[in-house]
């Protein structure tokens, strides 16, 4: 079920000396990318661009390449120093992490235990067809059909209709005017070899549409688009749908963004004059430009072939949302989202024309939108459900959906209870002074100089750091608690370095001055983003707390765990649990699945059964209003601290406290 | 099933001398008219408008209303003298007919047989109701539901499609855009007390759709369209969907007319250019125009209340038209239909967005096109079929609809064959010199004095006569014949009157002379024009007979005969024997149900289940195309005659023509 990308790639072994400690790593890495699995630290406070030159190391045995800027003398070179952030590990390669770079005294090799990711879940084709649901709902079959006759005179349409149901077995088909009006000369254009588009109907009963047909055969070529619109992010996936590849991925910040950073601020807007009209026409702005971008960086081939993709090629279009997302995009009143007793207009979506909605495609291309359960338990849940295949699993599953609201469900193939809670933006870098979405340059792995506070930044694409991304900030909170820069209220020890001063929010820490940047200032984390992140890990935790207890379960009883939400490449559990943003399980239950909404809607691209079966999973669904659970209240309180006041929640935590302090 | 229209008013009684002969009439209608329904004849050539003065006759006993103009002194009128044609029945009289105004002799009143006519089927919504089929597909519930509260705060959509299934049974309910967009306002704008308007899907299996919803109860107005789209003509009736009522009727010549008067010269104007957009234009533009009067002439009250009616509540339209004129009017290219084998494009259609179609009707209305058979026999007939019953009867039915194609159906509910043949427009008023439609002012009836061959000319709204409308011409024709004033091959015999005279095309009749008419010139009836007549009916007679016995039939199995065409308000059958346009069968098994096609399209505003039906009736019907029977062409050119080269075949016409010839 996890896959690791390029399985079959032949790991090379890097060895770190002092400590002698070895790590298996893919070629292609960066050396402080090797420390770090290794549980090493490097001093490296901009993010691998080659920049601070802090990260020199010896190599010992072997080499490695591209490892030299202008911080490195020829002499030095020639000595065998390298700068680890920008080396490339192409062999085995043994390295001397010399005293100025690296932690002293060994520390870190001794008493840090190996961190466990959860590993991204990759989306697995064989796996869906293993399962036999991979039937993508549009489909581009070729027909060789006869001409007609005397004998045989049936009408164009029927000619179609009757091959289809001869050479595929496809019956109860139907096709609009726009097939209709061009069938005569398709059909003859080519002797009558013709290539239809058909779109399976979603429930059995219904009938399937012959949405499109093309002179010659062209079922090599069938394309779709699965999008997530977050409050914050609005991510796009290019897939081909014959061999559910994602072709291009792309993401853009909503561009609703700029009336307020929640729901609430959103339909407050849209409440107002041509308000509603202005929110859909922003997002829909968005997901146009992101189709765009998505043309332009998908990677060939497409189709078996390399001429590029026609816009006209894209059949279907699948969206994931949070209800007023939903609402926003559909012009749909959000009015009653925001009042008690919570009412939306519609929680269920007939399949849509994507031109209707302003969407930039062809006539003939259906938009799917997911359906949600409440006001706030959207689409994007949905999606993450039945992507995540919890809906089809025999284990007790805990899921939780960490964006701008977080979403928990609870269950397996048999019940399935959800809530969702106000995390604020805080994982999506909203908030956050200088936090940013998972994109290039943004710090995404971190660890500090126990001794000297040094920071070791690691960013998206190794370039010098922007900003902060979610799964970033976990780290660094997380490490900066564990060495004791933050007390469990989240607020600064006083510890010796230049890298904590006064800000304009309180104290901070100085993750990368503004010389080793990708920006014109330092890139800092304060008190204020610190208490923003446990406030949104806080009501995450007591959400998932609350509803385990609230079906009788108690954390020990889960047997699976998935996380999901658009933070990062990976989650690195062991923070998760240091800070109390997931209860502590054994790390081998959990899995990350990245943006699973995202993955949702890509899966409802390629298998109509998925598409069919969501209306029974929306129906089994019980919501819960945590805000009317009376214990839930206590346990957000209770979680306010790093990682909660009830420390026996978290014992690995305590331990792992413990032997830091020792290590000092 | 054949319904006199006020049954339940008291009929008067008219006796004419000299000959003493009694009819029973209406209250209301003229001397004129009581006169032709005795068989007898009285001069009169201004068709009822009073102009001509020569259908002068004296009242004996009792009187009429009305019946003088400046053509009579005071002094006549004291003497009892009244103009037939202008009067007006309403208790008993008893006239007498001067030697001047009737035909000498007493001839008609002795000899001609009482007139046969297939009175009008007038559509019988009860009959649908105990059929139990009256169910109007798209319906207006009203629903009284509960406001949301915490215990349940379910989507808007989702209360009122819980409403529908609780409160009526109603389920597999989808709304579209349009709904969604404003139900939150409607919802509450009366306090939860709506309307939906529902339309049932054609298919059991597909969802229901809510189309429309209204704050208040308006269940009691819900108005439809029914179209008939002929190559000439296209008629239209305003139907309130909950009685069944016709509201208002109206028709318009098809404004394609100016690109030829045939199928074959629309298409071939359609396959050039914008042809085919300008072709669809046209006719949706005729469409609209019909659809606007309508509107202005509809009769109070509209569903309960006098209230006029709104566009925004026209609810659905369906429509029946040839295989041509449908593919015009949806731009399907038509070119096909003229070239072997004759390939249609589609024969089955979904249903649309009337908007999509160009029509002036709100966005949420449906337009249903009625399904074809094959390039010549199309939706029209196939109303025809479905309204009339033919698809339901055990009779042995032979269907004929008489347009500028004209269709013959065979068969009952367990088998149908069908074919189509070319007659031309005759009798929908085209080729013909002063043809016209069934309008005001056209000749629907005429008689001839046997002597003088003066005319007895009776219009459609008895005013002066404008021209021929088709069931005119059939009289025309058929009593010049009978009379001896044409012979068997249509031409002119040299019969003495300044009535028949040299025009430019030929000998010709004056039905009426200029200052007689309505239009500034005289009204003729030319060889021509009785030579495209004959070809006409020569065709239809051709086809049925082909076609009757293809399937190893005689005339004599035959239990019933529906006769449809938009020629006028009734047809006469002896004449249409007579001239050789019917076989002779008993005039008792022989319904004419009007625009055949028309009151398909009714039907199927009211009755779900006829539309349901269609589909499976469509797939029964087996299609000959009479062209590649041998024998059809002989028959054809032995029809070419009055009424036929073998007049045994027609045993009752020779009779009254040797009585005629006698009488003389």
């Amino acid at each position: 079920m996890i896959i690791q990308p390029s399985q079959e790639i032949q790991e090379v072994s890097v060895t770190f000396l002092p400590s002698n400690r070895s790590v298996k790593i893919l070629p292609g890495e960066s050396l402080i990318k090797a420390a770090r699995n290794a549980g090493l630290h490097i001093n490296a406070s901009c993010g691998g661009s080659g920049v601070c030159g802090k990260c020199r190391v010896i190599v010992e045995k072997g080499d490695v390449e591209g490892a030299k800027t202008e911080k490195l003398t020829d002499e030095e070179f020639a000595e065998g120093y390298r700068q680890a952030c920008i080396s490339t590990i192409s062999s085995d390669v043994t390295v001397r992490i010399p005293e100025e770079s690296g932690a002293k005294g060994g520390v870190l090799e001794t008493d840090v235990p190996t961190r466990h990711q959860a590993r991204m879940h990759v989306f697995d084709l064989d796996e869906l067809k293993k399962a036999g649901i991979f039937d993508p709902p549009v489909e581009k079959l070729c027909l060789e059909l006869n001409s007609p006759d005397q004998s045989d005179n049936k009408a164009d349409i029927g000619r179609v209709v009757h091959g289809l149901s001869e050479q595929y077995d496809r019956h109860r088909i139907e096709a609009g005017l726009d097939v209709l009006r061009k069938i005569r000369r398709v059909l003859r254009e080519k002797d009558y070899l013709v290539t239809v588009t058909l779109r399976q109907s979603v429930n059995d009963r219904s009938k399937n549409q012959l949405i499109n047909i093309q002179a010659g055969c062209w079922s090599h070529r069938n394309f779709g688009l699965a999008f997530d619109i977050g409050t914050t992010t609005v991510y796009g996936q290019l897939v081909d749908l014959n061999s559910g590849r994602v072709l291009a991925e792309a993401g853009k910040y909503n561009a609703q963004i700029s009336y307020g950073e929640d729901v609430i601020s959103r339909i407050v807007y849209a409440e107002k004059g041509d308000g509603l009209q202005e929110m859909s026409d922003l997002v829909v702005g968005t997901i146009n430009e992101i189709i765009l971008k998505l043309f332009k960086t998908a990677a060939p081939p497409y189709g078996v072939t390399e001429d590029p993709i026609d816009w006209q090629e894209i059949n279907s279009i699948t969206i994931a949302a949070n209800t007023t997302m939903t609402h926003l995009l559909l012009q749909l009143e959000p009015d009653n989202i925001r009042r008690a007793p919570y009412v939306p207009v519609s929680t269920f979506f007939p399949p849509f024309r994507a031109s209707d909605l302003g969407l930039e495609l062809p006539h003939h291309t259906v938009a799917l939108l997911y359906p949600s359960i409440s006001s706030y338990v959207g689409g994007d849940i949905v999606a993450g459900v039945m992507g995540s295949g919890m809906y089809r699993t025999e284990q007790l599953t805990l899921y939780i959906d960490i964006g701008t609201n977080a979403e928990i469900v609870i269950g397996n193939q048999d019940w399935l209870v959800c809530a969702a809670c106000s995390a604020g933006p805080a994982f999506e870098g909203g908030g956050i002074t200088h936090g940013m979405r998972a994109a290039t340059g943004a710090i995404e792995d971190f660890s500090i100089n126990p001794q000297t506070y040094e920071p070791m930044n690691m960013t998206i694409g190794n370039k010098a750091p922007v900003g902060i991304c979610g799964s970033g900030l976990l780290i660094i909170v997380s490490t900066l608690f564990e060495h004791g820069v933050l007390n469990q209220s989240g607020k600064f020890n006083k510890v010796d370095t230049p890298r904590i001063r006064t800000g304009r929010s309180g104290y901070e820490y100085v993750l990368s001055w503004q010389g080793d940047s990708g920006v014109d200032h330092d890139i800092v984390i304060n008190e204020v983003d610190i208490e923003n992140f446990i406030r949104a890990k806080a009501a995450i935790y007591a959400g998932a707390k609350t509803l385990i207890e609230e079906v009788g379960l108690q954390v020990s009883d889960l047997e699976q765990v998935i996380l999901a939400g658009a933070f990062g490449s990976y989650i690195d559990l062991d923070c998760a649990m240091t800070i109390g943003l997931l209860p502590e399980v054994d790390p081998t239950k959990v899995v990350y699945v990245g943006n699973g909404s995202l993955m949702g809607t890509r899966m409802s691209e390629l298998s109509n059964h998925i598409r069919k079966d969501v209306v029974e999973v929306v129906r089994k669904m019980t919501n819960f209003e945590l805000s009317e659970v009376k214990t839930f209240h206590d346990q957000y309180v209770a979680s306010m601290f790093l990682p909660h006041t009830d420390m026996s929640l978290f014992p690995n935590c305590q331990k792992r406290l413990a032997a830091v302090i020792n290590g000092k």
